[in-house]
């Protein structure tokens, strides 16, 4: 049987009991051109939550009795198309079940085998995480030599990897923004940022202000809300802000209030929303540095791995309480993995 | 003598009588290399509030007992260096005063004779508000054939300049966003806006969906606050905000707010604030093109004088109070004119 977790109910904050539901299914049954990809692994990101809602997105939002949408890897068991050989890994989107076609309309990209890599840094560093990173740095943000740049969400699978990258570009200080002090530690220890400070500061404006006294050159915003108030009053002239993400917001819309737009006319600043889906030709472009910044130990990454399907509502909920550490995955067939 | 308008007291919300004081010195001496400006006409401009708050801007706070900062004309009355001649008309920051001196550090521009404009259309269209509406529209906002364009401050000077020029650039659809019925009607009526919105309607993101269907491509932001996020709910996709002031809110912190940021992610759309100061080098290539829509007819424009230097902070008020049609300007000395 293939087991699905459907969205039941839409959520108000966190996910709880009654938003989704497990509902089994027959295997779906492999036709012409498709394969039948069994699902290893499922990739937990900030977005999914904000697909549970009913309101306009980047892409519609679930529909109640569906399956949750979700980015994810897995093995080809049964293949009918020449694009896909059993046993192939493959990332794409699997949606929370045990299996998913692969088809026209849903194709997946095979992960080459032989890379000395394991599932999980792929999934993270050189999937849409290190993907999502490497474009707002690189293309979004303009990264040059010098800049100071402040990373939100630091301590997270996007945010660390964003930070390292922009170190590697030539940054001139990496200041990052995570919750709790353990949390800030680990950024600076781990994944080399020359500060983190905790977003709970009474008075983060001027945190950063002390860190960055000429101001800011490049803010990643994984956040919005509070964090993103306290940079903008400190961005520099001609600064830029990446929005990647809104994560104080998608569970409080109240969350959501922003009052020192205005300083982006002060300082001729500008602040510009990406989706990485955009990117999805230049994809290879950004697999090739990440890879490099890998191999060469320039890119430390962590990841959450929580097993189970079943438990997928629960790992989603860690990304806004603050739970995990790097990027969080789900295990949903330990068996699937790369040679 | 020299009637001084100085700062008596930061204002909290509009001026008031306590706001200003008028102080009389002798009129300036003029040294070598300066020249001795008897003040016209003073250009009233939004950003002036700004100068009077204790806050970082992109000009130093006006100081108590300082002058009030502004720009405006005046004719040179004395004049110790070649750079000006007795009888020139010049515009440059004059202040609230009835005379000025012209230094190396307060230079001024002198306006050619036999344009055949009267000095208040100079003043309006090819000074700051004018080239405002043309480096926003044009550089910042990159305006192209075919844009559905938003305008806010739609009946104020620089928002009906910005809308005309969206129009012969080629933009589809023009929409203006105005105070109230007359306004509104003005805006299509006198400016050729293809349609104008009332910002006290109840849902103006509801209004704005209805008359621009495929969204926001180019939004020039005047305001700030509920009419940029009504705006920023219809961005389209890749649509540019310029911001070009928050007037909702120099008078009110609290009407800063804005909630739709994250709109930006979802339209991959980009907000970017710009001071028209920064151009200062690139004024000309503006001003010809303003020229010849003025000339060509393209370019309706008003200007709402007001008499009198004891006048001109009512006159700034008028700018919040929408008791303004088009540029305001003081007339501090009616004698001082274009040939």
């Amino acid at each position: 049987m293939n087991r699905i977790v459907t969205l039941a109910q839409r959520p108000t904050g966190l996910v709880d009991q009654a938003t989704t539901a497990v509902v089994e299914h027959a295997i779906p049954t492999c036709g012409p051109g498709e394969a039948l990809i069994k699902v290893g692994m499922l990739s937990i990101d900030p977005t999914i939550r904000t697909w549970m809602n009913d309101a306009p997105g980047y892409l519609p939002p679930i529909q109640i009795g569906d399956v949750i949408r979700s980015s994810g890897a897995g093995v080809v068991v049964e293949s009918q198309t020449d694009r896909y050989a059993v046993g192939d890994i493959v990332i794409g989107m699997t949606g929370w079940q045990d299996y998913v076609l692969a088809t026209e309309e849903n194709k997946f990209s095979v992960v080459p085998a032989g890379m000395g890599l394991d599932l999980a840094t792929v999934m993270n560093v050189l999937g849409v995480t290190g993907l999502t990173a490497w474009f707002g740095m690189t293309d979004v943000g303009a990264i040059s030599a010098g800049d100071v740049v402040v990373v939100s969400g630091a301590a997270g699978a996007t945010g660390s990897a964003a930070g390292q990258i922009a170190r590697a570009r030539g940054a001139s200080l990496v200041i990052g923004i995570a919750g709790g002090p353990e949390k800030c530690a680990q950024v600076v220890a781990d994944y080399g940022f020359d500060y983190c400070l905790d977003y709970r500061e009474p008075d983060l404006a001027k945190r950063i202000r002390e860190v960055a006294p000429t101001g800011v050159d490049l803010y990643f915003d994984n956040v919005g809300g509070p964090v993103l108030d306290a940079v903008l009053s400190n961005i520099a002239m001609r600064g830029r802000i990446v929005l990647c993400g809104a994560i104080a917001q998608y569970n409080d819309p109240a969350a959501a209030a922003i009052y020192n737009h205005a300083m982006l006319i002060m300082r001729r600043a500008s602040m510009t929303g990406f989706i990485i889906l955009d990117y999805a030709a230049r994809f290879l472009e950004a697999q090739m540095e990440l890879a490099g910044l890998l191999l060469g130990g320039q890119l430390v990454h962590h990841e959450h791995i929580v097993d189970g399907l079943d438990n997928a509502p629960t790992a989603l909920n860690l990304l806004f309480t603050g739970g995990n550490s790097g990027k969080t995955l789900v295990r949903v067939d330990g068996s699937v993995a790369l040679s």
